[in-house]
């Protein structure tokens, strides 16, 4: 996230440092999956489910203006998602899903069991029907991550990365910049995209601290020897699978509630094999690549906090949870329009901090 | 195997060239879990169980000698072992393995429901009842496998890694040396120690062919945060649970004819997984340090293949399939006999190559 908006305010003219406790993009943007899959996510419309398909149909131009400007290759594969239904349960609920969906225009169809086994033959012989989501796709979030600091660069961004934050600077009226464990870096607007750890930049009031907590999400992937045995992205009641080109097949996710505890466990990748290995028996004998985990910034209604603070000058684009790389390029663009116009767009005001800390209205 | 014979072969003043395709100690005994358990792996007496027993009785001294010599430490953990019972049928099964045992004066003792839950109070609460073999322990193949190195080599072994054996050249009376990817060694004995490669050393009459293939056996280690969960190596029906010094806990191991795919796959990391959860729950959340696959060198009848071959000059040491750690003391003995004296010691006979190759009696 941070990244992201470093790269579009740079574009903008801004100047512009990105302050990174390790390497940048080490975190859930890269432990992530990079499913760009809002209408599997969510069933009914929200805010945060409009912004999600805002930010999806700004995809294409966002990877390839970042391809361009980054001088590297993205992953952005386009073969869309399948959701199929394993039992007479998932049917009815896919069925009842497909049809809310259709009366509100979304982008989907129904296969039948032959269509799908024709599609993915890979997937279980308990499989009954599959919706198809043409317009869900995924992205190597680990090829978006290193390309944006490339382009956030070149368009003028200062990237110091092993430098931890360690609070805000302020004075009464306004932000001053930001404290580092080497030093101080002065600035007059400051973003807090610190994901999970968002509340602990320290000395700031409690009204500018965003209510984010992590998640815990474990990955495992397997490698593919021989024919690619998945093309469409799948999205399941158990495990997704992930397919990249590189021959990578991302298995995911947990989601944990196990503070900062930061490792994949023995439970945890239990769950995700044999999950794997329901969804599609042919996973069996693959090779497992390499397992890992993340932690999801997670807010108590699971949107984001994306906008201003009480405190001049100091702005939060932090807690997207399941979907900050999703939400990347759409929240740069918000943070864009904030800092430019002054003003926050219509449709980012729901994800203001403000709504966590509304007093009650008077009785 | 290799290294502990040529450690052994330059103490007793031979000149003696170690020839390894990778750096040293890395393929089976770098996957194994190091269990001196020939008590819980045989039921019966046999020639080999005997074997592994007498190897076992060498293991103090082997080790103390070798930290002596290559100046390093070998976590050579002696708490014993315990083998429990997880069911009814477990039970019957230990009841009747102990029987026999103590006819035959295996160290083992019986312990109750709560003698076990008092040693290991981390076992499933489906535990019955254990049997203990106090003289069953485990060694850190690894730090074995370091420390040979370092001690064949200042008993003036010299080790070639990166080079790898292609055949044996021989004339018509004897062996001649070894031909490798980058020149030959010449030598008059050469002592085929490859594991599961044994069989591809090329040229060799098929008399001098050991008939040896990889039965792989996959592997996890899980890391202890806080307390030890266990003290004692935990052998079992399910998993087997070896607990390192350093904090490390070794799940092993499956059993799997896979040809030379030498990875860890998904069901294998599944059922080891599953199994050591069975075996101890309270490991659901440690996290997964790594998983490693290995090939043990199996033969037909399970035994290993130590001895001379029709070709004068040409040695074997293979075949050891899961008590190549355990029997590397031993079969570094028998070698050294068997090149010092010419003598087959009579212990050893019953593994010798020509048990494969015997014409038939006469009618």
């Amino acid at each position: 996230m941070g990244l992201a908006i470093a790269w579009r305010l740079a574009t903008d003219g801004f100047g512009v440092t990105v302050i990174e406790r390790g390497e940048t993009g080490q975190e859930a943007s890269w432990a992530a999956a990079g499913m760009l899959v809002p209408d599997c996510e969510f069933e009914e419309t929200t805010f945060f489910s409009s912004a999600c398909r805002q930010s999806l149909r700004m995809y294409p131009a966002f990877v390839e203006a970042l391809e361009a400007e980054s001088g590297s290759r993205i992953d952005f594969r386009r073969f869309g998602t399948l959701y199929p239904a394993f039992d007479n349960r998932d049917q009815k609920n896919l069925e009842a899903r497909l049809c809310r969906q259709r009366q509100e225009g979304v982008a989907v169809h129904s296969l039948t069991l032959k269509e799908v086994r024709r599609l993915e033959p890979n997937l279980t012989s308990k499989v009954q029907m599959a919706l198809y989501y043409p317009e869900n796709n995924q992205v190597e979030n680990r090829d978006v991550v290193k390309a944006l600091r490339v382009a956030a660069e070149r368009v003028g961004a200062e990237i110091r990365p092993h430098t931890e934050a360690l609070g805000v600077l302020y004075d009464t009226e306004c932000v001053r910049g930001v404290e580092t464990a080497t030093g101080t870096v002065g600035a007059d607007i400051v973003i807090n995209a610190t994901g999970s750890w968002s509340r602990y930049l320290s000395g700031l009031p409690g009204v500018c601290s965003p209510p984010v907590r992590p998640v815990r999400g474990q990955m495992l992937a397997l490698s593919v020897v021989g024919d690619p045995p998945f093309r469409h992205t799948i999205y399941s009641s158990k495990a997704y699978l992930v397919p990249r080109t590189s021959g990578r097949l991302l298995v995911g996710a947990t989601v944990e509630e196990a503070g900062f505890k930061n490792h994949v466990t023995a439970t945890g990748a239990l769950r995700l094999l044999r999950d794997a290995i329901e969804v599609a028996p042919a996973l069996r004998d693959f090779p497992i690549e390499s397992m890992w985990a993340g932690l999801r910034p997670a807010t108590p209604d699971g949107w984001p906090v994306i906008g201003p603070t009480p405190l001049k000058g100091l702005y939060l684009a932090t807690g997207h949870y399941r979907n900050g790389i999703l939400m990347a390029p759409l929240t740069a663009a918000w943070m864009a329009e904030m800092l430019t116009g002054g003003e926050v767009p219509p449709a980012a005001r729901p994800f203001l901090l403000e709504r966590f800390h509304a007093s009650a209205p008077p009785a």
